[in-house]
């Protein structure tokens, strides 16, 4: 019996994924994706869904690290750094902004438009379309303004969110495909506790110090670029308190365990004054 | 008559700023300091702020483009580049959150603070210190939060913003020295309709695309590295619906009039499938 009970236990620990934000965010869809038989529980900060998993309490984190509308992926990468967890996965979603009202609701109709101030923007000329009479009020986040719609029970109010809050929140879609671009995309990424090393990895995301000096970074590449390893990513932030010392986020394509790639992460190990694997990983 | 109106006239054009947000934002604190005669006018989004200089109704916009409290930096990058607007200055700021009530509200008696989710996660040390008694309330942004608190003459309420929105919203300062980190800083730039080719310039702003190739990048940076050029600032953004090619941001230390610089920026210029020049400027 404790045994079954315990395994219970492990099986429902194995399935809890932490998220920032609040039920029927784009982060939660992109969970769901990932661990279709996943419970969800939110987090107000990155760091804070972050550090569920490194104290044991969720077994993994869906936290948005390329995108404009969660705020800087440098606060999610720093989340990571300050828990000490381990990417193993990433995921692309498709944003896909729909307009949500009350069941019955006509688009002629809607006086008020709730959503996250960077959705509205993304919707700014389905939003002229419906000219002076319709009002854009920003909330915190989409699916809030779903949340605020349903709540508020006014057939002239919308929210622009996923399609996935109409039915978490009992909405239902007024309009399809609004947003302006039709290109938009978040990547995601999933943090364990201990790194996974899957075989299949074919993504190396590395956050190292360099030297404030001509050509550090140029020699840095220079390596990678002599094995013809691709670059997929790199950011800059200036670390604080130390002006001349740099701090970046490069993801290369490529497995640690083949050779070259190998041999030049066993040298940056040594020779930065900060490095550290984030993780290696499918994307 | 005539003429001295249309010198007044331009001299009140001369003076109109365009910032992103409220008053008492972050982003006017920086306007109003580079700009101490200036007017400033308020706009939701980063491109209508651009928007408003490329058409000749503001002199100048004030813009955040180093932070992780105004959403991507990207946003801004993409609105300069969107609005042909060039970078004339740049600017930092050093954040300094302090928390704001009523007149006379004491620190002992608030139950609730407002502002924005980021200033609230930067003070969690001085948040957790009050316990449970007081509830963090994310708001839009941290003007908003101190306006709010003016607005409902709650002596329980307070919120955490610049100490500038203390006067322009008429409350008081409870407390100094909030935020858990004292280095945080954000970096403006200020764009014009026209480059103004400073001659104290030491930064260039470049926007480039690649090839998707291994070392399309290290041959760039190599070059600056081989003239002893530094380098300031990278990020690269994947180019929506060009699935292998690759956009840069860089800013690279210097003046675009120095022979060796002059010479990588037209050969660039002749070689990057996209290449532009956002401006130069002294930082």
């Amino acid at each position: 019996m404790e045994a079954a009970g315990k395994k219970h236990e492990e099986e429902k620990e194995r399935l809890l994924i932490a998220c920032q934000g609040t039920e029927g965010a784009y982060s939660q869809i992109a969970a769901r994706r990932l661990f279709p038989e996943g419970s969800f529980l939110y987090f107000r900060q990155f760091r804070a869904a972050a550090r569920a998993v490194s104290q044991g309490m969720c077994r993994y984190a869906v936290l948005p690290i390329e995108n404009n509308t969660y705020g800087s992926v440098r606060d999610v990468y720093r989340a990571i750094g300050e828990e000490n967890v381990s990417i193993v996965r990433g995921y692309t979603l498709k944003i896909d902004h729909v307009l949500l009202g009350l069941k019955g609701a006509a688009l002629g109709d809607i006086t008020t438009i709730y959503s996250h101030e960077q959705a509205l923007g993304q919707c700014g000329s389905f939003l002229h379309s419906l000219g002076n009479r319709t009002e854009a009020v920003p909330c915190l986040n989409t699916a809030v303004s779903a949340r605020r719609v349903a709540e508020e029970k006014d057939p002239y109010r919308a929210a622009i969110a996923s399609p996935e809050c109409a039915e978490i929140y009992g909405l239902e879609i007024i309009k399809r495909n609004i947003a302006d671009n039709n290109h938009n995309y978040t990547r995601f990424i999933c943090v364990g506790r201990e790194p996974e090393a899957p075989e299949n990895a074919n993504r190396i995301s590395l956050m190292l110090s360099l030297r404030h000096e001509p050509g550090s970074l140029a020699s840095v590449l220079g390596m990678f670029a002599a094995e013809g390893i691709n670059l997929l990513k790199i950011e800059s932030e200036p670390i604080p308190g130390r002006d001349f010392e740099f701090r970046f986020y490069i993801d290369i394509e490529g497995h640690p365990e083949d050779e070259k790639t190998g041999h030049i992460l066993r040298s940056l190990e040594r020779t930065c004054p900060e490095y550290r694997m984030l993780g290696y990983y499918s994307s």
